[in-house]
């Protein structure tokens, strides 16, 4: 697979290597599991989010509706999980969630534009990850399932950009985010050695 | 109206006093948005479980519906709020949460076992409560919302026992259920000068 051939997604600095698509095909059952804390950790980040800015109503209502659909999507892995007898563990984070937290600055209201802008480049990565998977996954069923989930990663990057758009002039926006989006291209230029949906 | 006429829930030692109802009916714009807080709360707490046990294949299937039926509760308490003009905002808590976390002991595995009958007992809490609403809210629309939410609310509190009862010996559950149920009564025995969903 050449990586010229694999999609660009608007956000992202830099889009996934070949070399990731090869090292999650060669491991999709440790894919799933770390794709089921993946949807877990999402909506505790959302919920955090609303747990943070509890008056702020238009955040609350987003955060909410994709707080319940990563619920539902983490549900869907876990039946995936079951149905392939992999049970539900811990697995070891790669750097790249950390990375990227440590990225978001203390004071207000640079946090909030700060986690806003993370969370929507997590997902704009996992959306084209998915959409990796999707494309090339050769189970059949898998390929479908992943497919499926692109089109609400899609929304959810759309609405973490909305938000922040919402709440932060146009042009402060567009320089952290370019700023941000270096840094996770960065985060993921070298493979992680332990195949995650962020190695 | 005479507390003897309130119903009774199991699990809970003492019955929720009129007075709580008298507070609640003069106070229900606060009730409402306080019960917004809980009904995030609860979601989180219901997370935070997931978080904390993730290899634990049936408590993360039982908390995930249970997290999932807490923001829908959420919402639709927000929409009431929205329709009633009642902003969003942060409100202090009573004493009854903390005091009940308080209880939760440190070491593995009491922390379990306390942390899901202090979630259990929360939830029985909640749904006399939220029947009391259903039953004396002089509002229709207002009286008809609490009497749906009731359903929900005993099946989290039997799904909580369920939990229990599937990692510990019945005999252990019982007597500390016991303990942390003379607690929350404890806790509620003096109405909280502020109206809450549990003052």
């Amino acid at each position: 697979m050449n990586s010229s051939t694999l999609p660009t997604i608007k956000f992202l600095q830099q889009p996934t290597s070949a070399a990731w698509v090869e090292q999650a095909l060669a491991n999709l059952d440790i894919i799933l599991l770390d794709h089921s804390h993946c949807e877990r950790k999402a909506a505790g980040v959302a919920l955090n989010l609303m747990f943070r800015y509890p008056s702020n109503a238009k955040l609350v209502r987003t955060l909410t509706a994709i707080a319940q659909e990563e619920l539902q999507h983490f549900e869907q892995v876990n039946q995936i999980l079951e149905r392939r007898n992999i049970p539900l563990a811990p697995l070891a984070a790669p750097p790249y969630g950390a990375g990227l937290a440590k990225q978001i600055r203390r004071d207000e209201p640079d946090r909030l534009l700060d986690a806003l802008l993370v969370s929507g480049l997590i997902e704009a990565r996992s959306h084209e990850r998915l959409g990796l998977l999707g494309a090339h996954c050769p189970e059949p069923d898998l390929a479908r399932f992943y497919r499926s989930l692109m089109v609400s990663e899609a929304r959810h990057y759309g609405a973490y950009w909305t938000l922040a758009d919402a709440y932060f002039e146009r042009s402060a926006l567009t320089q952290r985010l370019e700023e941000l989006a270096q840094v996770e291209s960065d985060l993921l230029a070298t493979l992680h050695p332990q195949p995650r949906i962020h190695s």
